[in-house]
């Protein structure tokens, strides 16, 4: 049986305009490989409404899991909430559960439960909350798709709360090899040894270092003894300009 | 008159699978600023025809530009050129002016022009050649795609050689301010003050800094005095709280 998929959907005009390096993908790529979950898309909007449904529905059709980032704070900005709602056909208001932890989370730090915090409390109906252990604030999973905070702090503690509720595959496993030759070099024997596993993924990433040219070599799986039989075939393809 | 549009597609397993963190929509974003062309969508998509062409046929309708990244290189899992074909129904072969450009580049560097490496030299019939001075393999523009490598040095290059060729619009000008008080106090305020601008985009940041919360708020627009304006109600507003 095949892995359970995913696609992750960034919100954010911070990340487009250029003003932001986003960190979150990465970091959710590497905790999906860890739980056999395969990662096959991301996209990156802006936002803006219209834009946030559309890439909701066709990625959430297509996929097993969507995970969200960003857009859920209380400011005129944060839409994301909204826009799920709006793409599932549903309303949003205030939710008890919701309102109630977020006042006891600030009636504990002291700080003032105001009107825009409030909103923060608007979950859909259905929803499943994702604890927020750093900012009071929830997140929520509807149906397939997870709503976490852009925050990457608060992100990663949400992801930790979520991804042991979803059910994983098998991890995929990698090996990797640095080959001190262009790609342009090694291209045609890879290609060969690729066509030799084809239960294999064969990544070829080309370097420049030092003014020379080299290749990493990535070996993708589920299968440990079938990724080292490879890798074996593959550093003696290559002995003598491995490093 | 609004600015053009653009998307950017990251092609690449290595991105997805977590192995490597993307530098390229980064990087072209803040350039894409600078020339007044609006980053609408990114997206990131696997080594795979099928998703590459999708992906590539749902941008280039949306968007003025497309900018790929990846997949142009002489390994087997370098597909882009054959799916950017494929997206626009032509065939691929090598192509004269690109074979005696990559040919001219190996005689000088004294590589040999191997079977792989003149792969790179398939470029659709109509396109227009992107320069490559680091590692001779040019990128190429079909139509309103432009089709660059992958890796960061050689990308910035590529990027270098094209964007000068692209109409341009209204720089996008940005102000920002950091206000050492919660998202959850500013918004109301912040947001009776975007309403006042609605030619500005104002966008909120959240951080917590030494267990404190606080919010980077950045205006954008075109127009430098309405910027200015806007930020100077802005820090009357919140006085006593900026850094």
């Amino acid at each position: 049986m095949s892995n359970p998929t995913a696609a992750i959907l960034i919100i954010g005009d911070e990340i487009l305009s250029g003003r932001t390096r986003d960190a979150n993908m990465h970091y959710l790529a590497g905790e999906l490989v860890r739980v056999g979950i395969d990662l096959k898309e991301v996209r990156v909007v802006s936002d803006d409404e219209p834009a946030i449904v559309a890439a909701v529905n066709a990625l959430r059709s297509a996929y097993t899991h969507v995970f969200t980032s960003g857009g859920i704070g209380p400011t005129h900005d944060d839409i994301t909430a909204d826009a799920i709602a709006k793409a599932f056909g549903m309303g949003l208001d205030v939710r008890k559960d919701a309102y109630d932890l977020l006042g006891a989370y600030y009636a504990a730090s002291g700080l003032e439960f105001t009107d825009a915090r409030k909103r923060m409390a608007r979950i859909p109906e259905g929803a499943t909350l994702i604890a927020n252990p750093i900012s009071g604030a929830p997140g929520f999973s509807l149906e397939n798709v997870h709503v976490m905070a852009g925050v990457p702090s608060i992100f990663q503690a949400m992801v930790a709360d979520l991804l042991p509720r979803l059910a994983g595959g098998k991890p995929v496993l990698s090996q990797s090899l640095r080959i001190d030759l262009g790609e342009g070099i090694i291209a045609e024997p890879l290609g060969k040894l690729a066509k030799e596993f084809p239960d294999l993924s064969f990544g070829s990433y080309p370097f420049i270092r030092n003014g020379a040219y080299g290749s990493n070599v990535v070996i993708r799986g589920t299968d440990a003894s079938r990724i080292d039989a490879a890798m074996t075939k593959l550093a003696a393809l290559f002995a003598g300009s491995t490093a």
